[in-house]
């Protein structure tokens, strides 16, 4: 079981070993594969693993549910790093967005800015 | 700009919100509100977002394309938060089936591990 | 309760309807609006219809199933229209990728052809 | 080249044969191994579908477009077999909801109708 405080470095990590996997042969990583062949592919899986994700949800199977959420975030951010977007921009984003801060002094008003 | 360490902070501290609007007024919080209508509406969203990701890609616009991947990850947040299942069961899903590990002393496995 | 043979008539009417809103006034017409708004506008709608297709189905309503699948091949015949495309395009590909002919005596061939 | 007239016949001769598909072995029948695999099988297909779809619209290849939209249509059909939906449910839907009528006497009314 990570911590909450690791789930951060898990994503971070997980990026950086799909922006090293650029060099990789295409013939032995997955993620090298979906590079070569371009975006239609990393897109074409996100589209799939979305669907996927519904249809687990439908069944009302969390261990299902879970692994598609896995595969949909992880094809979402293999498509951030073919397109040499920081995870940070992903993050920062949904801070924006949604009033979330990573400043503890913050907090307090998540509770009126996130609707 | 977050650092990366911040990004689970951000995305822990977005959860933990989106729990705490279950017991929010539907009337005044999106959130409460898709909590309101059920995991169907969730779903459409889910569906909607992937959709809005792929023309985003397509259209080469990187501000829309993290956007969109943004609308996309909080409503997946916002699913798990409804499912009550923790955050902490995607991200070890991620750690553990792509091989990434929290503890540095893995890090140099990952090559192997995640393709 | 419409004939077999009137389902392609009511396609083929439906889709000079479509092509007819071209002309129309965006304000007074829907379909003239999604024309003026541009193709992401109709793929985001023909994105939107699948999803909702997937959960109408997991729900086992055929109500709201043949609803949804309605919406989505409106939508599939509005980006036809808009690309003019013919309707008899994505017939023929119907006719020649599943081996169905609209000649009679190649029906007995079809057990085969179509897998 | 398909007749309007016949894009009807087609697409009811395609339905037709999806229904006599439920009796094939799996193991020779795409269609009936879809069957076998069932419903969830099926929107699986949809999904992946609808998003290629959105990819080769994207991408302005008319041809890529249509091989796409015929397998979204098929998948549909599928669906509508498998839940033993006659294929008049659909098309009698969209007269209704779009005011197209398989009367000619109302031809000059969808102009109004159909907005």
């Amino acid at each position: 079981m990570t911590s909450l405080t690791s789930a951060g470095d898990i994503l971070g990590e997980l990026y950086r070993v799909l922006q090293a996997r650029k060099s990789a042969d295409p013939d032995r990583s997955y993620v090298a594969s979906l590079y070569a062949k371009g975006m239609d592919a990393i897109l074409k899986k996100i589209g799939e693993e979305a669907a996927e994700t519904l249809i687990a949800a439908k069944n009302g199977d969390d261990g299902a549910l879970v692994h598609e959420l896995a595969d949909l975030w992880f094809h979402t951010l293999v498509l951030l790093a073919q397109r040499d977007l920081p995870l940070t921009r992903l993050t920062d984003e949904l801070a924006r967005r949604f009033g979330t801060s990573g400043h503890a002094e913050k907090a307090a008003r998540l509770q009126d800015k996130t609707r």
